[in-house]
Order: C-alpha cells, then sequence, then structure tokens
C-alpha cells in the first residue's frame, strides 16, 4: 500500500518545502561539512476534487483525470469470464433498501469512483453501492446475497494497487465507509478497537491525542480504511520498527459468505486458546469474510522524532549504510527507505520538488523514534560522522522539527504520484535478500533501453521490498512482454515474493505460482471453498483463475 | 511455556546468588538510598538425572522424581474415550524400520520420559516412539499412518504444561529431537533457517555469536525446541519487546496428515502471495500439520542491558510503576515481570533464594535492552528516582553484569520450579485486562481459606498474562471443584482469555468456550476437518471434546 497516495499531505502543509543547515547536531566534525543550502519551492496544487457523489473524495491522481483517457473495463481489457452469479434484481434492491434503508446507491455517476480503481486501470460494472453502518446490516446482507448467489466486492478506501478493491464485473459493491467508529480505547495498554470504515490518518490522530501511535502508516493514510489496511495486510513506513500486522492486531470481527458473524475481537496481547482465527482474514483480500472491526495495539508515542536524508554513491554504500544503521542507532532505527537518482529526477520535474542534498546515485531517509531526544540526537550524530568519515554518504541533512521530517518523506512518498504523472507505468512491489535489492533495475534499463521512459527502483529497504516501476508514453501489450514473466522469474530466481505488501488483488493472481508452491495454491483453494463455498466473496481476486 | 523449566540455568552458573548496591547509577538523588547488602547463599543442586534412555535428560522438577508418586494414566484419571485408530502391529513396526532404520524406539524404559509430560500429571501408553531427521522421513511415516489409520503425537523438549505434548493413549510419538540442523543464517537480515528440532538455547548461542539474539526467550530454552515454540506459539519473556512469533516467524515447513509435504519457508519479511499459510501450524499445537523446519527473524543483539528489581507497597504502584516504565524507558524496555510476596518466600523456602530487596507486597522486574550503555543507564537512573521519590517502589537494586542479571531473573523464571516443590499445583495462564490482573488472587484467597496451601500470582505484566497458581498438599477434587469452572468464568466475565500462552493441549480443550464464541469452534472443527480428515495427528488436543 506504501506510496501508493500522498496528496492529503498537501492540504494540510504549508505550499512550499524548505531546506536547511544541520543545525541541532552536536558532532563537531559535521560542522565542517558543506550542506544543501536552503530554498523555497511551490508545491503541487491540491488533489481535491468533487466528484458525481456530490461530496469531496481524495484520489491520488484524479486531478489529473479530465486529461486521462476513459478507464477500459477489465472485461475488455482482461482475459476473464464472468462467473454464473445472479444479476441483481428490482426485488434484490428492494430487499437491500429494507436491508440498509436510504443507503442503496444506484446513480451511475455515484458509482463511477467505486467501480474505477485509482491507478484507473480497471473498471467494473457494478449497479449497486450499499453502506451498511453495523456488521449486523453486512451479516443480512451477506445471508441475503449467499442465498441469491450474488457476487459482492467489498471495497474500503479504494486505495489498492493490485485492483483488489473494485468490481471485476457487475459485482455488488458493500462499503464500509459508514462503518467508521471508534468503539474504546485503553490508555494503559494502547489498544484501539473501532469500526473497519475507520479512515487510518483519522485514527492515527484519535491515538496520538492519547499519546500513543498507530502500528502502521502509509502513504494512503488520508483515504485508506483500517478494515482494508487489515485485508490486503498493509506494510508500509512503520513495518521496520513496529512489524506486520499480523502481530499488532489483537482480534477482529469478520462475516462470513453466509452471514455468519465471527466474533473475534479480542483485546489482549496473548491468547493462545486455539487456532488463530483472525489471521485468515488479515491478508485475504476480502475472500474469505468480510472484516467488520478491528482491535490494534498501538505503541507509544515516541517524544523524539528525527529524519536523515542522505545522498549514496552506489548501492553497495546503500547497503553499508544501512548495516552501520542497525548497529549504531539500534532500537531508536524506525524507517530506512531508498530511492535512487530517477526517482529524484521525476519528483523534482512532475512534482517540483528539490532534491534536499546534493545530486547523487542513490538517496536514503533514515527516521529515528526514540524516547528521549538527547539521546536520539546523539546516536544520530555519532552514525552520521562514521558515515561521512567512512565515505558511505557524499552529502545529507537532518530535520528534527515536524513540519521539515515531512518535506523529508514527501520526497519518498510522493515518488508513486511523481510516477503516475510520468506516463503509463508499469507496477512491480517485490521482496528479495536485501542485497540483491536493486539488480533487477539496471539489468531492466538494460533490457528495455529506450523502450522504456524511465525504469526506477525505490522502495523500504530494511524491509527488503523493492517497488520496480517502468514508464512508458503508453500501454504497450509488447513492452508488457519484455517485463512479464521476465521479472517474476527473476524474483522466483532469488527466492524473492512476486508481491510483497501490495498483494495479489486481480492482478497478480496468476502469477502466485513463481511464489508459491502447488501444494500452498491448492491448501489456498481449499480454504477458499471451505469458507467460501458459493465463491460469493470478491471474485476473481487472490486466488489463480481455475485452469 | 514461560516459567516451565529453569534448572538450566543452575548448571551454568556459579552455585550461588549474590547482591549487591547500585554502584553504577549515576543519579544523585539515589545514591543515599539504602539499597540491600550483599550476601552469599547456596542454591539449589543439579537437575541433571540419568534416565533410562542412557542419555542425560534435563527436566524441570525431575530430580524430585524419585519422591513423587507414579503418575496414573491420563484415561484413568480423566473421562477420555480411545477413537477408533489402529494398534500398531509388527508389520508396522517393520514398515516404520525401513522408515527411519535405527530410530525406531521401542524399549518401554526409554519411552516413559516421553510418555510423561514434565509436569508429572499426564501418562500416555505409546509403545512406539520415532525419530526422523528429514522432512521427507516425516512424510513417508506421515502418508503410511494417513494410510494405515494411525494416530501421532508430535514431540519436541516436551516442556509442555497442558499435557499437548505427550500421548493420550497409545499414539505414535513423532520425536523432532534429531531435527536439528541450522540450515542458514543470514548477517545482513538476522533471518535464521533451522529444522524444527533446534533447541531454542543452542539457537540463541548460534544467533549470539554473529550478533543477533533470537525473538523469544523462555525458561524451558534448554530443553524445548524451536517447532515445539511454534506449535503452542509459545510467549515469553521477550514478548513484550519483540512480539508475537506471529509476526517475528517469517516462514515454514510443515508435513500434512496425509504426508504432503508444505513449503511455506520463506525468508523475506514481506510477502503478501495469497494466504498466509504458515499461520495455520503456528499455535494449532500440531493437530493440522507437524512443523518440520522453520525461517525465523533475529533482532539484533542489545548492546546493554540492565535489569531492576524493586519491591512495590501495591498493586496499585505496580500498575503506576509500569506506566511511568513505558514512559521513562520506552524503546529500551524490553521486560515488566512481577510476583507477589508469596512467590518470594516460596522461592525462599523451596530453592534458598533470598530476595535481593526488603520484604515487599509485591516485585516488579523490569529489564532494558538497548544499543548505548550509559544513555540505557541515564533513562534507568531517572525512572528509579522517580519511582522513589514518588513512593512506587520502597526498595530496589540495579544489575548491570550479565551473572547479576542472571540471578535476578532466576527469582522469577523459577517460582515454577519453587510451586511444584510445594505440592500439588492447580495451574492457570490467563490474559486479562491489565488492571484487573491481580484481582483474583486476593479473591481466591478468600474463596479457598485453609483449603489452599498457598494461592499466588505472577506474571507478564507488560502483556497482561498473569500466572495463577494454587498449591494444595495432594490434588482433590473438592478443591478442583472450587477452582474450576469458578476461575474460567471470573476470567470470561473480564473478556479475558483461558490460556494466555500455555496454550489448550488436553487439560484446556473442554474450556476453550469460555473465550472463544461457537461459531469459532466450529470453523476451528472445520479446520481440523479440511487439513486432517481421519484426525490422526495429535487426537484427543486443542479442539473440545465431540459432544
Amino acid at each position: 500500500m506504501t506510496g501508493a497516495m500522498v496528496p492529503h499531505l498537501v492540504s494540510r502543509w504549508p505550499a512550499w518545502l524548505f531546506w536547511w543547515r544541520v543545525a541541532c547536531t552536536p558532532g563537531a566534525s559535521l560542522q565542517h561539512r558543506t550542506w544543501v543550502e536552503v530554498s523555497r519551492r511551490p508545491m503541487w496544487g491540491s488533489p481535491w476534487r468533487v466528484v458525481g457523489t456530490g461530496s469531496l473524495v481524495r484520489r491520488g491522481s484524479s486531478s489529473t483525470s479530465s486529461r486521462a483517457p476513459e478507464v477500459v473495463l477489465t472485461h475488455e481489457r482482461y482475459p476473464v469470464q464472468r462467473l454464473p452469479f445472479s444479476v441483481v434484481s428490482e426485488e434484490d434492491r428492494a430487499a437491500f433498501e429494507r436491508m440498509v434503508p436510504g443507503r442503496v446507491i444506484m446513480d451511475p455517476e455515484e458509482l463511477e469512483a467505486s467501480n474505477v480503481d485509482w491507478l484507473r486501470s480497471m473498471r467494473g460494472c457494478s449497479k449497486v453501492l450499499l453502506r451498511p453502518r453495523t456488521s449486523e446490516e453486512v451479516s443480512h446482507i451477506l445471508r441475503y446475497c449467499h442465498e441469491r448467489n450474488l457476487a459482492v466486492n467489498t471495497q474500503g478506501g479504494n486505495t489498492g494497487m493490485v485492483g483488489g478493491s473494485v468490481p471485476v464485473f457487475d459485482e455488488i459493491i458493500l462499503s464500509t465507509a459508514l462503518m467508521n467508529q471508534v468503539i474504546s480505547f485503553h490508555d494503559m495498554s494502547g489498544t484501539l478497537v473501532c469500526q473497519a470504515g475507520c479512515v487510518l490518518e483519522e485514527l492515527s490522530r484519535h491515538v496520538e491525542e492519547r499519546g500513543f501511535v498507530m502500528p502502521l502508516d502509509l502513504g494512503a493514510k488520508g483515504t485508506c480504511h483500517i478494515g482494508g489496511n487489515l485485508a490486503t495486510n498493509a506494510g508500509g513506513l512503520r513495518f521496520l520498527r513496529y512489524g506486520s500486522l499480523r502481530g499488532t492486531v489483537l482480534g477482529l470481527e469478520a462475516v462470513l459468505a453466509d452471514g455468519t458473524v465471527l466474533n473475534c475481537l479480542m483485546s489482549l496481547r496473548k491468547d493462545n486458546t486455539g487456532y488463530d482465527l483472525k489471521q485468515l482474514f488479515i491478508g485475504s483480500e476480502g475472500t474469505l469474510g468480510v472484516i467488520t472491526a478491528v482491535s490494534i495495539l498501538c505503541p507509544p508515542k515516541p517524544r523524539a522524532v528525527n529524519v536523515a536524508f542522505l545522498g549514496c554513491p552506489g548501492f553497495a554504500e546503500v547497503l553499508q549504510t544501512f548495516h552501520t544503521c542497525r548497529g549504531m542507532l539500534g532500537e531508536i532505527l524506525s524507517a530506512f527507505e531508498f530511492m535512487d537518482a530517477t526517482c529524484m529526477q521525476l519528483v523534482g520535474r512532475h512534482l517540483h520538488l528539490a532534491s534536499p542534498v546534493q545530486e547523487s546515485p542513490f538517496y536514503v531517509l533514515v527516521e529515528t523514534s526514540g524516547s528521549r531526544a538527547e539521546h536520539d540526537a546523539e546516536k544520530l550524530s555519532g552514525f552520521l560522522e562514521q558515515l561521512l568519515g567512512s565515505g558511505l554518504v557524499t552529502d545529507g541533512t537532518l530535520a528534527t522539527d515536524q513540519r521539515k521530517i515531512k518535506a523529508l518523506w514527501a520526497l519518498r512518498e510522493r515518488i508513486t504520484e511523481a510516477l503516475s504523472r510520468d506516463g503509463y507505468v508499469y507496477k512491480y512491489d517485490i521482496s528479495l535478500p536485501v542485497e540483491r535489492l536493486y539488480d533487477l533495475v539496471p539489468d531492466l534499463r538494460a533490457r528495455l533501453g529506450p523502450r522504456a521512459k524511465h525504469v526506477v527502483g525505490y522502495g523500504h529497504l530494511g524491509d527488503g521490498n523493492l517497488h520496480l516501476n517502468v514508464t512508458a508514453e503508453a500501454f504497450s501489450a509488447a513492452l508488457l512482454g519484455e517485463l512479464e514473466p521476465y521479472v517474476y522469474e527473476w524474483t522466483a530466481g532469488q527466492r524473492g515474493s512476486v508481491s510483497a505488501e501490495h498483494g495479489v488483488g486481480f492482478k497478480k493472481r496468476d502469477v502466485l505460482g513463481y511464489s508459491k508452491p502447488p501444494e500452498a495454491l491448492h491448501l489456498m483453494r481449499q480454504l477458499k471453498t471451505l469458507l467460501d463455498p458459493k465463491g460469493i466473496l470478491n471474485p476473481y481476486k487472490t486466488l489463480p483463475a481455475q485452469a
């Protein structure tokens, strides 16, 4: 999910970035370094736009949609056949109206935003969107759909990258948007319990006011729903520090395909009473059940946050910087992100963000979060001194106040947006052994030559997660043929994962075999059949199409 | 699993403990405090004993076994009926001999140690123990057993607390003891890949030599197998810092009931390629498959570890100390354990360990692990000053060198052992909202009166995990009737868990309903049927007995 959408930041920030000298670093040997000078630059305008629903809806690249061509229907672009589900009838609509009165959306313009994914690469043709407020309403809807053999596509913030959140044909869209209530927050333990439709950023605000932080953060936070985060097992920017949702989610409530409400909404850190059923729903992209509520453990809010942005002469130095960083920063390290020079050029060209450091082949963003500002500053200063002394880093800047930190983060978080302005984007999100993380990028540049506009690599180095993106003037089947299955085969050759954090959705369901053995795919199918025997939940997603 | 067995520590330590003044604490206001004076005391002797297998086997309370009465056969003590599995025949034994030549154990004396659990509360009557070395051998064994309808009990270190690791009737014991090879360790990422039968303490040593630590630690570390740790979703002493195995385990290999080898042995921090099948096997106690190999993420080894042992005047002060601790120690806090005065008395009486602080109603052990010794000491000193100044703590001692740290930890880790020497022990391991964590202890003392010898409470306060233990001269059905279902009903009333970390095994399978709704139990049964249709894997465990 990371890097998906960040324009929400823009509306909350002053419309400029500025760069600064390192002022707070106590290390003497840093004082004489030349750090990049401050300058003010305009940022890209607001991404808000009015859509057909009559409400303000934030979408990543939507402000460019007037220029964008109409999105082709998914079943016209991709070879996919509609499965024999029922078609929603007038009678069905009346039944839904009784279940969620006034919250059955049928207006085509209103449906548009939910039929198209934010990358504008897929379009469904759903005729009905339902907005339940409670898990009981979800239960009634699913029980009815199960009996009637109607397919259902659950949708949170619709910020996914793999087409998992939009219908492929005419599936009913079940929106979690009105299930947005915080149920409880426990100050002693930091346990948040809330409905699935709460927006991540709003939850962050809620817990931060109480001295805690959400254990996950991602570019799409202003739009994505916590239920969608769980359903896609979102990774994001705090993964390195707080780990996977599989550890931080304490419980959840899910409604099964037949309408059964499964209450696993425990709020305990430890619970070994049998199989951990919640794990079935985390990362299963709405194909095994609809997540309706979440219990999640929030860590205490760090008292001090620092961000260093560094220029590195090569990828070997990026790796060595990471190794040094882990040793010297230890428990206060909270993010280690990298981007290549092309990313920086595109962020500059399309979003008018300037680099805070001298031009370098690679850039690294290191974030620390700790409980004592002066200790963290001391550790960071020692670390930076060591880096500069050893030549691992050629230039760098350090930010300690929140506005500057956010400005540095924007360089990393807004790469996706810059790419989407560069042309058609072929996106790959792979996990690899960290020492091989960048190898595929120069390899692909050589392979594709001028057929690609740009080939870039960036991502969560600390997690071994590469976002590999190729841009071109327009979609081309020939270029796609050069990329696939080549990228997947290369990844499989390294025992990597063809989907690190973005999930499978519709777009990657047929490449799972590169990362999963046949026995695993077979067991996945068995689980799907067990939990959703009619296959009504998010069909055409996650599982490979049957041969 | 925590607190299960610790005598292995004894054999590696000097046979005395000593107490010391706080010498390294820079906080001036601490200097004039009276800390408990050093004295040398003998510790309890070696727990090593020779058992029938002809090899040295470490077992927790086994040195007392000569005094202990013969363990009653499980099916004679508990109301349980043998299911209609086949009985191992001469032909079966010959077949196993072909599969694992020389590693089919049938000698009754050798089988004794594996038929009885370490608490000496259950006894199976298995006639065959198999010692495969590879997952292929496990696959051959299970395929055969599946065809022949033979029941199988997988056994790691046999350190479980709920009778999950020993046969109930004549199930074949499948030991992981010879599957003890480290497969790889990756220095950059800290990823360890090993076979399931590796002993936790040996793995710890392996990764510590390389600058990392295992993300889990528990009292039974000298005996327990990593495969058993996963199968029981062990919590333990580092849970507060590194979280659940559900987050730190990157992959595993499991052999299914029909012999299928399921390879999910990824070594990537992020992998969202479909359902996370490994989660099915973590915590399912060998009932869904046999874990044969593990891939686990090890955090960097902290450079500085400190332990403070404190006396608190009441449980409210313990809670307030925890709250203060989280705020002031933040990211370096790695454990927060508590024990009551009775625990300390029993540790003193039965193990001759003396309290390092003045007698108090409660004791707290706080551990910090960080990357910079002087920073951590400064944080701890500020924290202790605040505690003493506010009256939350009445006495305390601080340890910074490893021997002293281990001595302090022994007071907490060896409570289980002290209890087992106090008489028959009724053991409960529950999760509760932290502010209610101790309420049940005085409640039970009043309820049981002189019928109980001792009622004690201790555990992982930071995780909301109470170990509640009641001792009596001997087992008594009447006393059990006073305890159950009362303890479970009380726990359910607080929305707690009736098994925080010890699991379900044989002993708790019929109390799951206190923590799991019927829909969850139904889905658990469906999963069992899907993965093990004949029910040959660890029967009579984890799932409630069918009505």
